[in-house]
């Protein structure tokens, strides 16, 4: 299974991916699931990748391959915009698709894939997308600062309560880590390493990119005390007044 | 949707169950999806209900009809231990089974249902089962103090954090109700009025039977307290170190 999720925020984009691949529980790896592609002063665009490894693997290599081409719709370093980029990326799903999922299907498998693409092109703002496994794709709006994909549900509470476009972008990353921490916890199948790219709005550079292990001393203590302060927010809370009716 | 845990404690049994069921957006109704059978001083036995309505209803009224036979095989009033009325339960879900899932199956339909079924009969400790749609079931362990259905996974966190054997009811009780909260506001297709049911150990009688409303003071407090603890707890968390990279 995979976590990852996005954020477009006002200050930028954050974008957190963990690293755990399985296929039955005696098959467990890690694979970064984060892909980064830079051109500094003119774009940086990032995809996180959930579902099947090999299809996934697939359509970033043919993204790879791709720019190496001088067809602005098959390079996403030549699109004019992010939505255009998100057309290519859309249009090599499509791809594998037609290559891969009859044979897929004949092994009783899915041709599984969700993709969260965004970044910033010069001469637009930053924009995040959701590409489904259909090539299409949806933006993220005003409304929905975020983006999930993969085994999001331990981990939206925390976003629900915290995340609005609004939020600096070292407590969005911080919020970002705590939806991981929560994640991990409660799914095995959702692992360290953790792959953090922070994008700061017009800077046309990637900003922060660092690699969460498991003895990263900042991710332990976040975690411990995000677990104590819950567990003496829990304590404090009043109980329930319907006792005395036992 | 739906979502209903129930916890096996060292001082008893706490269950919780939301009432949203729904079968598309533009049908969303409210049914209750706790059911408890009492003879007091003998027994107490509570089921909780997640799937298709048609199904879980069936189920519980065959039940219903059982407690008037003189078979201890059919009538979970009569069976001597939780282990034999878990098998009538189960039996009585393979016989829903024979009668419906093929019809279903021509309507697209899945024949879903899962179940919570616990409570105390007198002679052995309380004890707590989860019931598959094969009728077949598990029993909550000593290491598993908490069992879910439905929606499970917003509300699992919490549980993961504060649940242990040797929590007392009432806590234990504010902590179902906040893994209710959790996924009542992640999640539209679960929603209020929760049932609440409380059984206190070798009482043979049902403790605590609350439903909680939208007006509920009690609740509303609890969810308005424990989000603006959250949003502090997470504003005193310390940032990430990494910011000065960028």
């Amino acid at each position: 299974m995979t976590y990852c999720l996005a954020m477009s925020l006002d200050q930028g984009l954050v974008f957190a991916s963990d690293s755990r691949t399985n296929a039955g529980v005696d098959h467990v790896s890690t694979f970064r699931k984060m892909r980064v592609w830079e051109k500094p002063g003119d774009r940086v665009l990032v995809m996180l990748s959930a579902g099947n490894l090999a299809v996934t693997q697939f359509v970033s290599t043919l993204l790879d391959q791709g720019t190496k081409s001088d067809d602005p719709k098959k390079n996403i370093l030549l699109a004019e915009t992010m939505f255009d980029a998100a057309r290519v990326v859309g249009s090599y799903v499509r791809e594998v698709h037609g290559h891969d999922a009859k044979h897929l299907k004949e092994h009783g498998a899915d041709f599984a894939l969700s993709l969260i693409f965004g970044g910033q092109i010069k001469g637009e703002a930053p924009r995040l997308f959701m590409i489904y496994a259909a090539g299409n794709f949806i933006e993220c709006g005003e409304d929905s600062p975020f983006i999930q994909i993969g085994e999001t549900k331990y981990g939206k509470p925390i976003l629900d309560r915290v995340v609005t476009r609004k939020l600096d972008l070292m407590p969005a990353t911080k919020c970002a880590l705590l939806s991981l921490n929560s994640t991990v916890r409660s799914n095995l199948t959702v692992g360290l390493p953790i792959d953090l790219l922070v994008y700061h709005k017009d800077e046309f550079k990637v900003g922060l990119h660092h690699t969460i292990g498991e003895d990263d001393p900042y991710f332990q203590k976040l975690g411990q005390m995000w677990g104590e302060g819950l567990r003496n927010l829990f304590q404090v809370l009043p109980d329930p007044p319907w006792g005395g009716e036992v």
